[in-house]
């Protein structure tokens, strides 16, 4: 079942937070929805964490005139995977993001206009320490579970090694300890796609660089899709439209990126997805530490861990190193290694082939006690 | 030894050739070099082809003030692999480029202007037809060998399927029987990249659309390394010049992509680029029939083909996919899969890896009195 029509809340912390990076954020908005109700033990809260362009939007329908639900509505409602009957859900937007949380987008008080790149450059932590405050307010000391996928799966392992006890279990999807170098230079070149769009700039824009931005959001999709997907739903098919020797005839394949990318340009802020993707590079879950052993030594929470054998963004090896690490310190960890042809995209596409042992994995977890 | 100074030739066929989308191009110039003698036989010759952004200098210098010898100097001499003292090795410019064979930035003749895009669209096909014209020119009826790497390798696939009775021996190297989607995508996001440049203006700019140009050529580096390989000459650090929380911060391998970017915008033609990267898109080994078998069916000559393990940009796979289906034929074919962390590139960063087989291959072809 549905949740039904939500109502996305939002806090505000006047004294904000000390980033990674050694400067204050201040103040910090955070948007938020929850679904279902908080128990009186207040144990039975699931954080889900959103990937780079998502929104705090996880469930429901904001109106009844909205016409697409929340991005996991599929599987959080009444009787569903993350069943609001038995858990309180909550979603929050990250700082950076352009959906009500405070980013680039937001008005810097001190000076009445758009932060834009006078916004600070900011970390997956930094987003989680954001969080961990609205968590507080919220009354909860302990969540039952943090999960979520890629750059969520991210801010789960943040909340595993940075807040031990305040989680009793973690899952984590399609995400990596640290991106490559490769993932990084698909992120450079989509940065640079923005850079070089005369109307972004320098970040000083009244309408989004549109044609950098649909770009860079085209090779995102690249990296989220896999070589046997994309074979799989365009092959090497020709535009109909167009002749095979017309100069901008296209391939399917081609027209997909292209309309999937000028759609972005309506839903998302620019310098947004420039600070998240400088984010995401920046992620490593060994930060401050020696070493990945040293990054996990402080965890007590069991993870989930899920890989997808086509993604090759974050590709399974990645996952199987910090599983292999967990291990050989004798932290409690799950690793489960799915088949798919959908690249990246998995975690969100394919949530019927994960859901099922994310469920049981939170139910033992409550259990326990938590 | 190297072959020391070499000239570049040039040959103009006035009534051009008519291509695989039906226009007639014409007239055309092909610029080549040679290096040895051509035997009284005529059976010594090797022809060797260029990827996307190569040229006619295989070998050898230009000037005795040119910094940098050809492109494959280190194969091609007096006692090399391809051992001048005993072939005639014939290097060729393809139609469509930009280093002195008619492509875009030609002068169309009927209009005094350059023609930019009203340039036919052209395929592999057109530019193996074009040189065929000066192999016979030459006075060759039959080469020894036709050999080269990626969209070379493609050239020595049409060769042998094209004009059987005019090779003895083929050899292909990280090539592919059809670009993938993903491949396809990413030259999609590269042609993107140089329209969405102001300074392109559809083609008819006076000075090349750098940033567009130099960010599509980034994009191609990334498809010529592998993972492996940027790990292991960038891993994940930090330009020292940079601070990590500066907006414009860059990673070693985003500033490597830059540098190579901007440097490209010197020596190709932003037209040419495009015209190309749509050959490449465009190429099917089986165009016009109904399957691969069929397009191998005429295949006499022996193909020795290479793939590179880490080579994700065409991958031995595919390569696989041709070798099975030659066997499958009854069709001489020998197949050697490299194990390499250079990606793409190997086939012209670990010539020792495969040389020494290549030798041996046309020494062979030779035997057979070619």
């Amino acid at each position: 079942m549905s949740v039904g029509i939500v109502t996305e809340q939002s806090i505000t912390l006047e004294s904000g937070i000390k980033l990674d990076s050694g400067r204050i954020l201040a103040p910090i908005t955070l948007v938020y929805e929850t679904y279902g109700t908080l128990n009186a033990m207040r144990s039975n809260a699931i954080l889900v964490e959103h990937a780079w362009t998502g929104d705090a939007h996880l469930a429901g329908r904001r109106s009844a005139e909205e016409s697409k639900p929340g991005w996991w509505d599929a599987i959080v409602g009444p009787g569903r995977l993350l069943d609001t009957d038995r858990y309180c859900i909550i979603c929050s937007n990250v700082i950076g993001s352009c959906y009500g949380s405070t980013g680039p987008a937001s008005i810097n008080p001190k000076t009445g206009k758009r932060y834009n790149l006078s916004f600070p450059v900011i970390t997956v932590r930094d987003m989680v320490r954001a969080q961990k405050t609205l968590v507080e307010r919220l009354g909860i000391d302990r969540l039952l579970c943090v999960m979520g996928g890629s750059m969520g799966g991210m801010q789960a392992l943040e909340w595993a090694t940075q807040y031990p006890d305040s989680i009793a279990s973690a899952v984590v999807l399609a995400s990596t300890p640290r991106p490559s170098p490769q993932a990084i230079a698909l992120n450079a070149v989509a940065r640079w796609a923005i850079y070089n769009d005369p109307a972004w700039k320098k970040g000083e824009y009244r309408h989004n660089p549109k044609d950098g931005l649909a770009l860079a959001r085209g090779i995102g999709h690249i990296t989220f899709l896999s070589d046997e997907s994309m074979n799989a739903k365009f092959g090497r098919r020709f535009s109909a439209k167009d002749g095979l020797f017309d100069f901008f005839g296209q391939f399917e394949v081609e027209r997909y990126l292209n309309y999937n990318g000028y759609n972005f340009v309506d839903r998302f802020d620019a310098n947004s997805f420039l600070y998240l993707a400088k984010a995401l590079d920046l992620y490593d879950v060994s930060w401050g530490c020696e070493s990945m052993a040293e990054a996990f030594e402080p965890v007590t929470a069991p993870i989930q861990f899920f890989a997808f054998s086509s993604d090759w963004l974050y590709p399974p090896y990645q996952t199987e190193e910090m599983v292999d690490c967990l291990k050989g310190l004798g932290k409690p960890v799950e690793y489960h290694l799915i088949t798919s042809a959908y690249g990246h995209d998995a975690f969100l596409l394919e949530a019927e082939r994960f859901a099922p042992m994310v469920s049981r994995f939170i139910e033992q977890a409550s259990g326990r006690g938590a």
